[in-house]
């Protein structure tokens, strides 16, 4: 891992990082000296690690828990070397899917899944290299908070990675990832919107069924896929809080 | 309305009211001088006004929000005049069935519904003489807040007082409140337990889909029907901060 930028704002330091030919930022509380627990951010599809949603969660979560917060490109994304072709023909089959008015939602699952299965190992060698850091270090707590493509990435390295023991997710399907939810039992926090006109409320709430968790909470939302409301980011705050912290 | 009895503590004002034969309290924050919103908060069944859950959710809403906080007790409860003999076999038929394993829904539903015909005119009159107080005045915005037997009764009460401009429902069935949800158009947030032993999940979220409201949340979480989280009231008071005070 190699910091590439570092630069601090508002009590927070923010380090760009490369570990490979992955791209990262590492959010951390200004002035930190003692360990914190991390914080992983999954982005959406066609968003970046920088992007203001990522970069206003990451604000939150370090200035609300004094956690670090790390967020890397996903394949194809932001700094990322460009989309093979294959991808290319995915996303073109999305968005005339999208445009003809019919439901992207399989494109979307299988699209996201052939991403994920370079994401979730790119995650895995980000967290080992994390926890080299001294001021993270190989037994601290881990959360994942992803909606959209960051739930389809993170239900899955949730499902394999142990060292996640809490994690908020929303926005998704259920079929691809009801079996990888099926082996998740860290407390979860799910997010969908009850008026959501791509992801079925039937679809949302199986996926919020399967969690094997003892401890899950599900929070709907009236309005459509995008209006999320911006609370739930607060929300997402005190679940870390919670679950990270003693 | 008669005060008749105060007494503070820990910044908390409490004084014990009547009005006719409804006994109440109304919690407010010290040394508050201009007005403040109010909250209304209805108990659970067998429970009273001053019930810890009661209690504790008024001092999170006075200390958390500077509002003032009644609750009254419901017919046959706390203070009041004993239950009827109609009432006290619509109990033993309640009791009867938790003890044989029947579902109790249907006679809890039937029941709550005969207390409101007396709660929802109660209610009112209550908010009528709270609204001559002059640290709560005519015109200010209005919570209700219950659970149980306290949603049996809010429900019916907001969905024919417009006073009502925000309120915080939750476990109950849909069947006999699914009419006047579909009359409520103020924010509602509504909690339901996943697990819950007495109300189908199909039915909590029937109810919540009822709502008529533009801005709603729902909060599921995993559990039996007693294991509402506490952190669920901590959400509810910021839910009327955020629509009771500007």
């Amino acid at each position: 891992m190699h910091f590439t930028a570092q630069s601090t704002t508002d009590g927070i330091v923010e380090r760009d990082f490369t570990l490979g030919d992955i791209t990262g930022v590492l959010w951390s509380p200004e002035g930190g000296s003692g360990r914190a627990p991390l914080v992983l951010l999954g982005h959406g599809g066609g968003n970046h690690k920088k992007h203001p949603a990522m970069a206003g969660r990451a604000r939150l979560l370090v200035l609300g828990g004094g956690f670090h917060v790390a967020c890397i490109d996903a394949p194809g994304h932001g700094d990322r070397p460009p989309f093979t072709k294959a991808d290319e023909r995915e996303i073109a089959e999305m968005l005339a899917a999208r445009e003809a008015g019919r439901p992207e939602g399989p494109i979307v699952e299988r699209f996201n899944g052939h991403l994920a299965e370079r994401a979730v190992p790119e995650w895995q060698a980000t967290l080992d290299a994390l926890q080299e850091l001294p001021e993270i270090g190989p037994d601290g707590p881990v959360g994942y908070f992803g909606l959209n493509m960051g739930t389809a990435f993170g239900v899955r390295l949730a499902a394999i990675d142990r060292r996640i023991t809490a994690a908020v997710f929303g926005l998704f399907w259920h079929g691809s990832l009801e079996e990888a939810a099926r082996r998740i039992t860290i407390p979860v926090e799910f997010a969908m919107q009850w008026d959501d006109e791509h992801i079925p409320r039937e679809s949302g709430l199986a996926l919020f069924d399967a969690f094997a968790s003892a401890d899950k909470s599900l929070h709907v939302n009236s309005g459509k896929h995008k209006e999320l409301p911006r609370f739930e980011s607060d929300s997402a705050v005190r679940f870390f809080v919670r679950h990270l912290t003693v």
